[in-house]
């Protein structure tokens, strides 16, 4: 039962973004922008940095909408089971372990990161931009899960609910792009 | 030294802002909408939350940032100290503690906000949409604090910098409020 007044028949998130529209609007953008926006990561790569974050925060309704979503994205649902058992010894690229363990680092504290953790996902290929992405997304999926748990949300059982979410996430995305996107995307430049 | 290269003269938050201006622009408009939106806690006791929030988390630029923000509203520099070492005791009003105290839960961890905590925040006048600000901003924080500490930025020493800092987020706010956000606060009504 949440703590506050939320319709029944939208659960996690769901309720929240549609309890306060004016708050939801941001945080819909910034999603979009970071899990689907222009990226070298994969939308794959990205849900599955999400899909970390939220097991290691155990928010389960966040777990599995992410899970759900890199699955029909990878069209198989082995990977991101083994990268929530193991994230080094899970079917991903060197710099995916080395990303999602940063992700992991951010998790915990953001003063977790280390300088070897950095220096081994540049090793493998990793770009600054990449390693930027990575962290706040990580930081983002600690926003989401403390927002979904702090209020004590209701979570579906079963996999029905987040299949048919993880499809809507695939065809539509979380929200438009904002205006301007292209534009300002010319100037994501790494400072001189 | 950060993790991935920013402007120098610009530390912490300042420079990531700078460095992704697509993903800044959602994430200054929700801080605006959250810090500095109607509500009907005072700028100064959101301010608080902040202040508490990226204190637990030892993030020392958002504690320093948050503080003389939260100073500079209030016109004295021992609120902010006396939240910070003690919620419980300190001069802020009953509800505020039971809020303080439901934001530091958050920060350890969605899940561990209990009943009890938010019982308590609605005996002592808390209203839901209260309730849910205070959890959102302290989630907010969250990703703040793991963006400025996971990325390794810069944290001026002394505290000329955020008593600067703090002077333009009194007079400029966070961001400009979003078009169209006088229409939507209209529709931030408690689900039925």
């Amino acid at each position: 039962m949440p703590y506050i007044p939320l319709e029944e028949h939208l659960p996690g998130i769901t309720g929240l973004l549609e309890y306060d529209k004016i708050a939801a609007a941001p945080i819909r953008e910034l999603t979009q922008i970071l899990l689907r926006g222009e990226s070298t990561l994969t939308e794959c790569e990205r849900e599955l940095i999400a899909t970390v974050v939220s097991n290691g925060n155990q928010c389960k309704f966040c777990t599995a909408a992410h899970t759900a979503a890199a699955d029909i994205l990878l069209g198989e649902n082995e990977t991101s089971q083994k990268v929530k058992e193991n994230i080094i010894t899970a079917p991903v690229s060197n710099k995916m372990k080395a990303l999602l363990t940063i992700a992991s680092m951010v998790r915990e504290n953001g003063k977790a990161v280390t300088q070897e953790a950095i220096n081994k996902a540049k090793a493998e290929g990793a770009t600054d931009i990449e390693i930027h992405d990575t962290v706040l997304i990580a930081a983002l999926f600690c926003l989401y899960n403390r927002y979904v748990d702090g209020l004590a949300t209701v979570t579906p059982a079963g996999s029905e609910f987040y299949k048919g979410l993880a499809e809507r996430l695939k065809n539509h995305g979380y929200n438009r792009l904002p205006q301007g996107y292209d534009h300002l995307k010319k100037n994501k430049t790494v400072a001189p």
